[in-house]
């Protein structure tokens, strides 16, 4: 069978495969939701049964302390390249229900689009790669690389029991590449590759003070107000330059030569474009670099939350007895959370004053990723959307995180080649999400030809 | 008729001024309630028919835009002190109403309290001056001084429309002293006399960045974060040293001769006693002075609340596009808060950086108030505690701020009385609010003997 065949087989089958993703986009997997994890579990059943279906070996539905993980294998291809697929079938919640347009687990295609959650998010782009696995089964009985399939069932809620499962496992789930589709292109005919992540550390930083809550007449000036050490703590996270002021942070920041530097220039967003999506009319952020470095090649901190005392209409007189503040670390390589952790609580234990306790949790770990244009499959992948969108992908580096890509790297040692086939417009995580059907179909080409591609090399 | 034949007539009477003192607790005259302004307005009546009752002249119930204001007078005594009577009816909400053991509105006596939301805040403590005078004038047609009393239903929502009433009528409202029963006694028999209040400033500041929240991944290192600028502003109200950073800000506070300082060292609690209270380990604030001083004759500044970015659970990675937080500074003699507020806006300005928009607005503004021991009316109170409770009431300085004083200062140029008899373990503004009949009788006692000792002045 040739790459016509499987296009034609593509072509015959679309219309059953949009109406299989419909039938899993109608499974509302919504996994932070208790009450939706035999849901959740429905959804794991109906996916290992397409797996089997399709063709897959030692299919699995493995059950962890929350949602279950789905497996499936076809390794008949030894000598090949071996690709770890992966996925996530759960969604995010739904709610506000009365934003949606067309009920969000209702399926509905509507002038070329899914409607509902977890269409583009993740179960779309997801099912791209299962589809396409399908029509070269169908046709050739074989595939030109081995194929590990992993989807789990808890993406939306930290993936906390996926990381021991890859440490578990790294013998059974040991390959040469990962691909993962779920990622965004840059506008409807450009696709795009993320080659880079900035890792992240997600702490919260409570100070207590007085055991109860005081009145700030009858006590403003007895004790110290623990609003205004926190203020005060995290005043002295940055310098005037807007660095961050903790020693030691940037030591392990990679430096780029011209070279790189001028390709950001060239193929990165002006200031102007960023600050514009941002809705913002001034910059700000770390001299010297331009606002796509500061995003990509550098660290940053935000302030993400602070809560404490009195936040309802009008004044009142409170000295609150605690203040809470969460903080998001961006890293970059070659920093690692694990040790700027150390560092920032070093630096928060030197800073906070005796009058008052104070604790530090840590809710995300992330390191940073960087894969290597040049690998094998980051180039298959290049001339697999060459091919099927007439244009080479874009690249891009990314001031976001995905920590399963971390995770892939740290335990697996792979690189992933995030294959993204969401538009801008699709509304993740927001009311009235939705995939594109022609990106879906495109997503299946896509995927055919990256597989192709990753087998001749 | 002698002061005997008074104490009589009041210990015959004591039974239907505890009826009376029920029915006035059973009208739910909650301000803050729209639903309950009908309420508001029945109490007011009630109060104005309870004036005309015993005796007053020139009652009236003065709409206003809001709830009503209570006046009535006697002025039958050409040449002797004219004395304000001050009070509010109207009462704070008495939500959570699941936490009452007695239904806040039933006005059961039990145990020798009376309980009930209003009971001592302050209808209890307004009524023992309504019945003192009833007492004064059922036994000789005359009072010793003259009487002047106003009585408000917005107290606890700010006094919005007395202020502006106080001003329009400042001629009719002229006297010698108020008085105003709306604070609490030391001990079950240890009253006391406020003479010290601090002022207010309350303030909010709004930091606004870019148009939108923002993806803390995607932006993080391209805008600044209002948060993180609201951090670093109010980082820099306080020194080291723990004193209010703000140029000029401590120019007109009084200082306090070595005299006055052994005396409140002598008279105030010690630190230990205010750290005790406070439930706190470790005390903080300007250096040299004790805590009682700090309190009281010195000012201070309180973060009181701060809302920005995610406060739920768990992270989320998010640059808000606004932040607020919310600060009282307590200003003590010879401070003014317009001309601190003034300072505080010239600050803000001097130090917000040029990335972000910010708004200041204000909530209240009181000026501090000292109140001269030696004044005519504080010496005739000290007598009649000293005569009904056999112990002469102690001095306090207080931290907490009394608009109303402030404004009687301002517009009338008196000084207040602050004749407290409501008890520690009152609960005001909590649920289970109670009032001691004891002390209503005390404090109709105190009230007779105040009257005819300010007469002989």
């Amino acid at each position: 069978m040739t790459a016509a065949d499987v296009a034609a087989f593509i072509a015959k089958a679309q219309p059953r495969f949009n109406a299989e993703l419909q039938a899993f986009v109608r499974i509302p997997s919504v996994s932070n939701d208790p009450g939706r994890a035999a849901d959740v579990k429905r959804c794991a059943e109906w996916l290992s049964s397409q797996l089997t279906r399709i063709g897959l070996q030692r299919v699995r539905l493995i059950p962890t302390a929350r949602h279950p993980i789905v497996y499936g294998e076809w390794i008949g291809a030894p000598g090949r390249p071996t690709l770890l697929v992966y996925g996530h079938y759960d969604v995010q919640p739904a709610d506000p229900l009365h934003e949606w347009k067309i009920p969000a687990f209702e399926g509905r295609i509507h002038d070329g689009f899914l409607h509902g959650r977890g269409a583009s998010d993740d179960k779309g782009q997801l099912f791209a790669h299962v589809k396409a696995i399908e029509s070269l089964l169908a046709g050739q009985h074989r595939l030109p690389v081995n194929v590990k399939c992993l989807f789990e069932g808890e993406e939306e809620i930290g993936s906390a029991n996926l990381v021991p499962f890859l440490e578990r496992h790294r013998d059974v789930l040991r390959a040469d590449a990962a691909v993962m589709s779920d990622t965004r292109m840059l506008g409807p005919d450009q696709p795009a590759l993320t080659y880079s992540l900035r890792g992240q550390l997600a702490l919260e930083l409570e100070v207590q003070g007085q055991r109860r809550d005081l009145h700030s007449g009858n006590f403003g000036g007895a004790v110290h107000d623990p609003l205004q050490v926190l203020c005060e703590m995290l005043a002295r996270l940055h310098d005037r330059d807007g660095r961050i002021a903790i020693p030691g942070f940037y030591d392990r920041v990679r430096g780029w030569d011209a070279q790189e530097r001028a390709y950001l220039a060239r193929t990165g967003p002006s200031d102007d474009a960023v600050l514009r999506e941002a809705g913002a009319d001034v910059p700000w952020g770390e001299g010297g670099y331009s606002i796509y470095e500061r995003l990509t090649v550098r660290p940053s901190l935000a302030i993400t939350g602070i809560q404490g005392g009195h936040t309802g209409h009008g004044p009142k007189g409170v000295i609150p007895r605690r203040a809470l503040a969460k903080m998001s670390f961006r890293l970059v390589a070659d920093q690692d959370p694990d040790e700027i952790e150390r560092l920032v609580r070093g630096f928060f234990a030197r800073i906070a004053p005796p009058t008052v306790r104070y604790a530090v949790r840590t809710h995300i770990r992330s390191r940073p990723a960087l894969i290597d244009r040049q690998h094998s499959a980051m180039r298959a992948a290049v001339r697999a959307y060459t091919r099927v969108f007439g244009r080479a992908p874009q690249w891009v580096r990314s001031g976001g995180s995905i920590h399963i890509v971390s995770e892939l790297a740290r335990v697996l040692g792979i690189p992933t080649v995030l294959m993204g086939f969401a538009s801008p417009g699709d509304s993740l995580h927001g009311p009235n999400e939705k995939f594109s059907m022609k990106n879906f179909q495109r997503g299946i080409l896509t995927s055919v030809s990256f597989l192709e591609e990753f087998g001749r090399t």
